[in-house]
């Protein structure tokens, strides 16, 4: 009984290790975002990729979408609707172009991920919210939560990709 | 003596369920590029996110750049020269107008991902590819390595970068 103690003393060690090693951002003591009551999850720059993106226009962002492991193995099963306990999270940094990576091709071609501008998560509980299709959404700047008038965008611009359970973002192969 | 054991036979079960669980890409018996004899290291496609960038001329690309743990804990640490191990993955998809995103924002601004291109591999290993700058350099289409020719322009590119041990890609925090 003592030995198999130990073991789970260290098993969970190297996971804490593993999961929570140096998290790059996400502290406990955070604001919270208000509606839906979500922090910064600690340790998501950790987390594994599902995609990545450009958005132009007054974005103009290069974005990546990263996954918890419940997130990771829903897309990769191809499991809809995304079980509780997935939370997708959207990096974004403004889109620079790179005048060292310019000389190097000969030719204006490369856009590069400049400073941060803010991250955004989804987190599925399907009753905690119900009221917008088991989804709640986050957007942190500088770890500073978005306000209320902008996180009521958040479901409606969603509702159009109902079919895929309101996520924009398909894995990328 | 037998609980340690017991121990860190629990240890490194989970360490393999962490690290080499489901890899998305990677076999044991594919081809290794030319030159470098570097094979897909297995289980990349679970590694941590350093960087995204989209190049557009020929390429028009989006791409992600994929560090294994050495890599990461080396670019956080902002530790030059890489210490051998490193293996920097760069996938590429499509680069793809998304009508269904563009309809939600009400204009054509979103680009995201298509097929995927090729991945390419930077493997740090001084000794063995010294003349080199210490790096390896592979690239693979759907599992096949590019050949000799190709491999031999990698380095070339890589040189005016020296400065950052030839490695074109910053952290993106």
């Amino acid at each position: 009984m003592k030995r198999i103690t130990f073991s789970l003393v260290a098993v969970a060690t190297l996971a804490s290790a593993v999961f929570f090693r140096a998290p790059a951002s996400g502290h406990a003591d955070e604001e919270a975002a208000p509606i839906f009551g979500i922090k910064i999850p600690p340790g998501y720059r950790d987390w594994r990729l599902i995609s990545v993106a450009h958005e132009a226009g007054n974005l103009n962002d290069l974005r990546a979408l990263l996954g918890n492991d419940v997130a990771i193995k829903a897309y990769r099963e191809g499991k809809l609707p995304f079980p509780d306990g997935t939370i997708i999270a959207r990096l974004a940094w403004s889109y620079v172009p790179s005048e060292e990576n310019n000389k190097v091709f000969g030719r204006a071609q490369s856009f590069v991920a400049g400073a941060a501008t803010n991250v955004q998560f989804m987190v599925k509980d399907s009753r905690k919210y119900a009221a917008t299709g088991g989804w709640g959404f986050a957007q942190f700047t500088d770890g500073k939560p978005a306000d209320e008038a902008l996180l009521k965008t958040c479901f409606p611009c969603h509702e159009p990709v109902k079919a895929r359970d309101f996520v924009f973002t398909r894995y990328a192969p």
